[in-house]
């Protein structure tokens, strides 16, 4: 009996993988899009223009976040009700699922794709999970003493680093931890903080870390000011970097926009800042600034083109959140304003940077554009469309 | 009885589908190895540390490159007698295969994935692709006139570039290409010699592209000097670059390494110059001058970790062939040498860096090492292992 249900298995599952990989040109040019009120998964390809199939999620995806393993065989997704979801990238559904807190913002995926670390707001820390056997390993508590008080601070800004490192903001506090293995020889194998570093201001609460895993930087509530560590450094006290030179002298940036939308484009890193609206530059060789792009409302991402000629923007706010600005980060110039559709969510690139993907989600659906001409060349019906995950975020550092 | 049959082809299909996700934890963990001397490929997995599979390939393999599609669908490889392979990259087997000159050097696969463009040697021109029919769409003859006399040129240093462009080198001249699609509403769609540059030596034969895609960098034999071009500048004359700074004065570079050896760490670009035994740096700012380091022997390849914090260097010669010398591009100095095999012909880094995969041909095998902690971790036997290709990349720009 036990092998005619093994063949019977066989051929079930090579069905499945059949099904995935018949229905699209391949997986390379298939996006995850979360459907961020139906708690499901859409799957859409970008060449075909068409939802391949939609899958459901165990979590609340109201802010759900998603990294790759590097094998490409499983992906990750935290819901902020602190879900981690284990999805199978070829047979497209969730194949299981684990509470790692009460409330998560974000995950981040070893460099070797062994361990997943989760963000915590409540309770403050970190959680670690073994990606084999998907259970958790470890929890880190993210204890600080503020002013001789002992309190639990909520964790943010959470991403890998080379070295199969860990790095986070204490939103509470005023620190930014390095975490990582603890030496070889040690004993027990498990995380430890390896450095804890002040940031400038207190407060950090969004960072972003530079393709090559070397710089940090997180931004800070009600600031003039952003935290810079460069992790190839051995100071433990983060560079304060002023990014709003010339700015309106009466406007206080209230919240900073979405860090994981800074674009690093022609020696500049460029930050769109909400109360200003605008588009500022400074330098990635020295960290001074290199002027502004005026934009059309309060900016929330901006997004380099892989070839770095262009930084698409979006926006909030009824009257330009279906539009995108494009600006040249060369000459800092807007270049054109396109409408392509209502309540834009997210917008990507794809790799080599042909095609851009974009969430409208009050129009329930993911539009498709050409990134080089600018035209819409696709809508693909997808129910309140938010985050938008390529199964190219596998090989990269940062995320 | 067609049902029958189609349901016997599913299943069967999907067996083979199956067969490659089981062995394997996944496709982006396999690298695709040239066996130079068999005419067939290995598939290997870095993590497993274990051969998966091997098929036979048309084409001779004694010098071959591998591009793979966007989807990750199909790989594409040229064999030095001109033979374009379609390999299926799933099922894991050449599926396809046509002659597209006598002798080829190089494959691009445009930006959006619908064509490939083969360099050849003879006769001297590109051939370009349809990836979807996998036929012939056309032929460009590199016609120039040299001296008052037409010639027909060997094409070299081919890459793709963003907005599907192609750039090669015309080798018996010294003009540099850019290739692409005819003008909308132009008529025919083919391709077009958008641009001719003129190399600021003569002989062009190897060349890179930044992985923006915006410079172009060029070798010339016997000279002290390369040609770059700015993509995004008009001009028709390339910049030539003096790289060989404090070079021994008696020496001269016979031939320029393998340019897609070249490596850009720290704001620079760093060349390993057979002649000088040294490692060369030159500023990605100004292209002036950065220093240089001496190294053990001949160097071959030099390629960075993607973390930035090394360069690992290859040799040639019978005392150094299995050593990898290991620079640090801060400093300029060297921090290692490594034993690793017997005539190493190629040495890449697994994406986000954790690993290094390297073929030593001579003791027949592929060897992993940790690329942090520099140990080997496995040794899989592959004959005659050569070129080193993993699916990350359907991902990058400039291959």
């Amino acid at each position: 009996m036990r092998s005619r249900v093994g063949i019977f298995n066989l051929v079930w599952s090579a069905s499945l993988l059949l099904f995935s990989c018949s229905e699209s040109p391949g997986p390379g040019t298939s996006v995850f899009v979360v459907e961020r009120e139906g708690g499901k998964i859409a799957v859409v390809d970008y060449v075909d223009r068409k939802l391949e199939t939609e899958f459901s999620i165990t979590g609340n995806l109201r802010h759900a976040s998603m990294v790759f393993d590097p094998a490409m065989r499983y992906a990750y997704l935290i819901s902020r009700d602190g879900i981690l979801s284990k999805i199978d990238v070829y047979r497209r559904r969730e194949v299981d699922s684990l509470k790692v807190s009460e409330n998560s913002i974000a995950i981040a995926i070893s460099q070797n794709g062994g361990v997943i670390a989760a963000a915590n707001y409540k309770p403050g820390g970190i959680t670690f999970i073994d990606t084999e056997s998907f259970k958790i390993i470890q929890k880190i508590s993210a204890e600080v003493n503020l002013n001789g008080e002992e309190i639990v601070s909520r964790v943010t800004g959470l991403v890998d680093a080379p070295g199969n490192l860990f790095v986070c903001s204490l939103m509470d506090a005023d620190e930014i931890w390095v975490i990582g293995p603890s030496p070889e020889g040690s004993g027990e194998k498990k995380f430890i903080v390896q450095r804890k570093i002040k940031t400038s201001e207190k407060n950090p609460f969004d960072a972003l870390i530079t393709s090559d895993g070397r710089y940090y930087m997180a931004g800070h509530f009600k600031q003039q000011t952003s935290s810079l560590v460069d992790l190839w450094s051995l100071s433990d006290q983060a560079r304060s970097i002023t990014f709003r030179r010339d700015a309106k002298k009466d406007r206080i940036p209230v919240k900073m926009p979405h860090m994981e939308g800074w674009a690093v484009a022609d020696g500049k890193i460029l930050i769109p800042v909400t109360s200003d609206m605008r588009l500022y530059a400074i330098s990635t060789v020295d960290f001074s600034s290199s002027g502004h792009t005026e934009l059309i409302g309060e900016p929330v991402y901006a997004v380099v083109r892989p070839d770095r000629r262009e930084v698409w923007v979006t926006f909030s706010g009824d009257k330009n959140d279906g539009k995108i600005q494009i600006v040249d980060p060369v000459a800092m110039k807007s270049l054109k304003v396109l409408d392509v559709g209502k309540r834009i969510y997210h917008l990507v690139f794809t790799p080599r940077g042909d095609r851009a993907i974009v969430s409208s989600n009050e129009s329930n659906e993911v539009v498709i554009l050409d990134a080089v001409s600018h035209e819409i060349t696709g809508r693909v019906p997808v129910a309140s469309p938010s985050g938008i995950f390529g199964i190219w975020r596998a090989f990269q550092i940062g995320l």
